[in-house]
């Protein structure tokens, strides 16, 4: 293939653009929160969507159900006697929950086209993670479609719809379709740039073990003066309990939980030394003066490296205005880690079992629930997957792409590689301050531009343009 | 005034039963919650049924205008020429909220009267606190209106709506209004009998200081994974400072808190012990096998002689259904004290503040409001008042009146002192079991009707009958 073609889609997606926003401001109106069971209709809405995108581009896409929300497989054989490589690219089009509401200046499913400091943003919940991730991949295919001769590759698309519930049934779903998943690679765009200006490869991921934890003390609900000091409160046992979680050094107290951590080697630590992470700056962005976690360790250690525990939620008793003095029948948390390489799962549960177990006080019942469990994963570096993807995003940015670690979770990863043998390749467009997870999430236009752009250029390399 | 004379106001009270009843489910329809600003106009409504019926007895009543809900005022000179004691009733027609409303078996403001154990009982939020124990003295006051003669003692009756909110506005209602609050005695059912066929005057209360904790750390809610290992997360923080509330005895951390504290005399050990409290009773009746608060001490003295500290709401972050990876911007607690007698509110104010500021993290700052403060009290024995009211006990239930203390807070007893120099006599009627302040609160009719009667009878000890 010339290089002359690859001018022309890439033309072709600049000229698309504005219909590729469109396209991208449609998904993003449909509310497809999975963790919330009224939303599972808004779930299948924007499985369908996808997939009819997809089969607009000649591929053969359908709904695969599950116990929970639809995967869309979508399937291209890629131009007419193919023999190059099968990619598998993964997406996903569900959402987090766009809580706490009024902290949204503009309806979290109502997209908008804003001024930023970087240009136009893309505002929505969604609008990065992973609705427009997974559109960018989706407009670089259209543009080959409409100006490059066609599909350029052979492509399986899987974009499932519980990514931001822990994927709780893709293995199964990825189990019984082994076969038509039979892929040379994964490409997945979840990812963050190092900067606006800066590509990046994600070769370490964290893995995410998730859980609500029910303390129980009485049996009803309870008036703080005429029990207070016999009755058991199930709210300060929580706060005990779980205040417990990390000592003075920022260490996480859990029996066992650092089994199977190891130190990053010489080489990694130098190349993370010299991206020059400001953790003054990283942390002055969102409020805070100084940073939390494990003393003594570099920030990009603390957020790549280390695992974590953090409690996402946290309620129980009168939380009403006023005064109501009640002693709670019971205390609620979620409560989650991240894990890296080396930790696992299981040993991490029941770790957290034990953990509770030997502080819970006489009287309580105490119940943990178990939402998610994968563990931390790396990606092989030099393999011509990763080389091909550095080629194209050096032409992009004119600048080569650096490797980094995330300290997020993608459960897929460690489970295509357990699976289906496959490797995974993480070019992703996000920036840290996107607000993946919170209020007005955004996505920078530029990203989202460039995004598309690189995944045209990527899709000629693996062709062998 | 004769003994017969006494017999047919009993005998009218009787007769009055089924009125009586009908009148206080009237009063329970009103859902007069203090604590939420919604329901002011239910308050209002609540404090105007209360002025019309004490108006229809003869008294002077009319609302006084507080800043928050206002205060029932209706007074009565007695028998023309009267020379006797001038008695101060007060009570609250305020009650608490009914959340969790879902606990409820019946509506909470659609009173019902279902069989129980002892017998019939008023099922509904505020059946004995206070509704229902207000309603026995104003029974008490009609039965003596239609068939002894008349009302028989000067009464001034303050019947306020702010009690579940720690009554806020009422010591500049009691100063504003000192001439005509200047009685002999205040008289309050706000308090419990010993059990079903046991009466009891309270002679000591704890008081209550409830605060609320706002811990703020990120300026927006974070993704875990990006973030967590370096942003402090403000619930773990909260988690962490009030999970360090009590120390492994149970005794209370915060500086000087037992400061001022006294252990009881040997004489009230001696009483208390002979009730012979059997606290695993106490407890399963709640669901619980163990006793919480100080070890090594008597459950009496930890319940009426010992302060507490009682987180009675805590909430931040995500609490929906499943999964989200969030790091919350702030986190939330109600923090409320019992105090007892020697104990300065304001002390222990300043103790929590420099509890808390000495374990925050860098970077989170923490905010404290206080809705109450109020310190614990002691209420005279062997004056002619509680002689009276032990007498009145006696002849109704044919058997004597125990001496306890009380768990519970009712701040107006210090204020009374302090500001007009009233002692109180405490004359109850609840009985632990009455769920206030939680899910199906109830008051036995069998308590509802002694109560009445004995008020008949207090009253005409007040008159020298």
């Amino acid at each position: 293939m010339a290089t002359t073609s690859i001018g022309d889609v890439l033309s072709r997606a600049d000229a698309n653009l504005d219909g590729s926003l469109a396209a991208l401001f449609d998904l993003l109106r449909i509310p497809s929160v999975s963790a919330q069971p009224a939303h599972a209709p808004d779930c299948r809405r924007a499985a369908e969507w996808v997939r009819d995108r997809l089969a607009a581009l000649g591929f053969a896409a359908a709904l695969q159900p599950t116990a929970g929300q639809p995967v869309v497989l979508a399937q291209h054989p890629g131009p007419a006697g193919y023999t190059g490589p099968h990619i598998l690219f993964y997406g996903h089009y569900d959402v987090q929950p766009p809580d706490p509401i009024d902290l949204w200046t503009s309806p979290p499913f109502g997209p908008q086209l804003v001024d930023g400091p970087r240009g136009k943003r893309i505002v929505a919940r969604g609008a990065v993670d992973d609705k427009g991730q997974t559109m960018m991949f989706i407009e670089a295919l259209r543009a080959w479609h409409e100006a490059g001769g066609g599909i350029p590759v052979r492509i399986t698309a899987v974009i499932e719809g519980e990514e931001e519930v822990g994927s709780v049934n893709l293995e199964t779903f990825l189990e019984a379709n082994r076969d038509a998943l039979g892929a040379d690679l994964a490409l997945i765009s979840d990812t963050n740039m190092w900067d606006a200006d800066t590509p990046a490869l994600t070769t370490r991921l964290r893995g995410l073990v998730y859980t609500q934890i029910t303390l129980s003390g009485p049996s009803r609900d309870l008036h703080s003066g005429l029990f207070g000091g016999s009755a058991l409160n199930p709210i300060n046992a929580l706060t005990r309990m779980l205040g417990d979680l990390h000592d003075a050094e920022g260490r996480i107290q859990i029996p066992g939980f650092y089994d199977g951590v190891t130190e990053i080697g010489p080489d990694l630590a130098r190349q993370w030394d010299a991206l020059g992470f400001d953790e003054t700056a990283f942390l002055g962005a969102i409020g805070l003066s100084d940073g939390a976690g494990e003393a003594g360790r570099p920030a990009l250690q603390r957020l790549w490296a280390r695992p974590t525990a953090d409690i996402n939620g946290i309620w129980g008793g009168y939380t009403g205005p006023g005064a109501k003095t009640v002693i709670a029948s019971e205390a609620w948390a979620k409560l989650s880690f991240r894990l890296v390489p080396g930790q696992v799962p299981d040993a991490v549960i029941a770790g957290l079992k034990q953990f509770l177990s030997a502080r819970i006080p006489p009287g309580a019942r105490v119940k943990v629930e178990v939402f998610s469990a994968s563990p931390g994963m790396e990606v092989p570096t030099g393999s011509p997957w990763v080389r091909a993807a550095e080629a194209a995003l050096a032409e992009e940015y004119g600048k080569p792409a650096v490797l980094t670690g995330s300290g997020g979770s993608i459960p897929v990863v460690e489970s295509l590689r357990r699976l289906l043998g496959l490797d995974s390749l993480l070019m992703g467009f996000g920036l840290d301050d996107d607000q993946i997870h919170s209020q007005n999430e955004k996505f920078e236009l530029r990203c989202f531009h460039h995004g598309i752009r690189s995944h045209v250029r990527l899709l000629g390399k693996f062709a062998g343009a």
